[in-house]
């Protein structure tokens, strides 16, 4: 039977403009020269927690086990912020202990450790890229097979952000938000898609913006142009959508827009 | 001897700052482990099928036997329009039926099958993001070995875009247009260089939006600052260029622009 | 014991909407299909041969023994420009001699070849993407383990640009400049950290664009809002940051702009 090959992804702020990213993938490679590395993001807006931890959580069900999950978005580098290993769902996550992982944390069992063991840093460790001295060469050690226990011990104190579900405001009202805008244009909302299964079958409005959703489609194509609708989004939350348009530009919304949702 | 190790490509309007591009990897990882995963570009224009075509087409006769393209610009992702596997110039290539492969098509004998073997995609397919879903899994198990005929039949009425060749429009006179801009702003034509070996040798001119190209270059730096020249482009179009600067702005004109070439 | 994994890293302003970087990669793998490719940067400004120069000399500390690096900034793509072929610090550098490795000859005991085996590169070279037809399988073979001498003779007359480092101007006065901005808008000086112990325990100022810095801080966060301060920067040179914010937008300033420094 071949070996395990070790998988790690990359989420971060980083861009990739600058050496940032491949710098983090030579220090990888050079503990863990097996080591597969997939970049699930590197355009993370700067110090945009909330962001990380949507893409994180997106991506997370769809790797095998085993798989080291690093997230470097971490506006805190060079503070007392501890750096922590997740372990979830057969999975790895490691990155700081912002709130970057609280997607995970909501829905899944996990134990979290503070990475205390600094042998597997770097020697020399800079006061601004952790990234590259901190978590690369931890989460390599991590895909070559090290055992979570050697990172450091388990401890309950760490941030677990408030989870972001819509808020019921009536028997048949709910204010949820916006979470990211996605390339197409398309506004994720909050709302997971399995807690509102009328919307299928009943009459609806939802406000986003100063405009009134009243339409579920099946497909990106089938509704009227230039008509918002809701669609039942991959990512399992409802998504505002535009046919070949961007929703966002259209409602004019962002990242935080309110949502208000009655089901008629 | 070494096993073959699979090769797989990825052509996307997904963009990178989204999960997208990540979660197919995640799960052709999680499919065939040993593959090794080639962006050739995330970043095709939203919908823009022809950028896609010209793509893929641009970069397949670089890589080795069998490797497996993957093409994800789907405008019609979740309606009727259906997957597809090409086999052409030994490599394989998956996608929508929407004309994608079309450059394709017009160099290569090539076979396409229609992919109906859903026990190939995931457990659970969603309505909008059949890259996930539908392509990358059947894409990593045609990287694994499976044999093209356990993907669906052949069929012949599959979407061939007509091509896109200039029209001859005199004895000496040709109307093409540009392709595509590349990130250095060269308007990439549909001239084939060797459909016109006659521009090294005779006068001409090319009329690109206002202004009139008559002289070929042999490379970026020959010609005079600010005069835009043609020059036989790495992708075996005619390509008018300016050098150290950007043709498309300073002719003011991008994809679709007509070229009027004359011979004398 | 495992056979050694050959390791690639890639530099060039091609971007990543094009097909130039995956076609690389493809000429790559046809060639050593067991090497590691990785990205350090597409996104170096067309021609910025300083910028490459930079990014490169940041990552490569980072990387294993025999990894060899691709550098393909070329405006001279075409010209009588050289191919060479760098042994530095254990590694390899390939690229045109236009100054893309100097950062590298200012640090290290190095060889230079000029790549003259043309057997090494694809059969038709254009006369435009020589990171495709040149440059892309010379590494390929280096990779592959072909001995640096079989790919030319050493030669002595390569590009060495002049140093970048800040000139003295007084007894305790430097005149240096920024050498880029990075993704989070933090000016990158070419004042070395070490050079200038001083400034951890000294009054100083530094003048950049109309703004005088004074303060030193440890991270990023510890800043007063609004302020710009200097800190010794992950690359081993002074930065001038704002707690998150752009330091280079606050103060008006980009790669190029004179930094002022008198320490008291």
């Amino acid at each position: 039977m071949p070996a395990r090959i070790p998988i790690l992804t990359l989420t971060t702020d980083f861009g990739t403009a600058d050496h940032f990213a491949g710098t983090m993938k030579g220090v990888i490679l050079s503990i863990c020269p097996q080591g597969r590395i997939v970049d699930l993001s590197h355009e993370i807006g700067p110090y945009q927690i909330g962001e990380a931890a949507f893409t994180v959580a997106q991506a997370y069900p769809y790797f095998p086990r085993k798989t080291v999950h690093v997230v470097v978005v971490d506006p805190g580098v060079g503070t007392e912020r501890r750096p922590v290993l997740v372990e979830a769902a057969g999975q790895y996550f490691i990155g700081p202990d912002n709130g970057v992982f609280g997607m995970i944390f909501e829905r899944e069992n996990h134990a979290v450790r503070e990475i205390t063991n600094t042998r597997l840093f770097l020697a020399n460790v800079s006061r601004t890229f952790h990234g590259r001295d901190v978590f690369a060469p931890a989460a390599a050690h991590l895909a070559k097979g090290l055992a979570p226990a050697r990172f450091g011990n388990k401890i309950d104190n760490y941030l677990r952000p408030r989870a972001a579900k819509p808020e019921r405001t009536g028997r048949r009202q709910w204010t949820g938000e916006a979470l990211k805008v996605d390339r197409f244009g398309n506004l994720i909302t909050n709302f997971h898609v399995k807690d509102f299964p009328d919307l299928e079958v009943r009459p609806f409005e939802m406000q986003v913006g100063l405009q009134m959703v009243r339409t579920m489609a099946a497909n990106y194509q089938s509704a009227a142009a230039g008509e918002p609708f809701l669609i039942a989004g991959s990512s399992g939350f409802l998504e505002v959508a535009v046919s070949q348009n961007s929703a966002a530009k259209l409602l004019g919304c962002g990242p935080g827009a309110p949502c208000e949702l009655t089901i008629f």
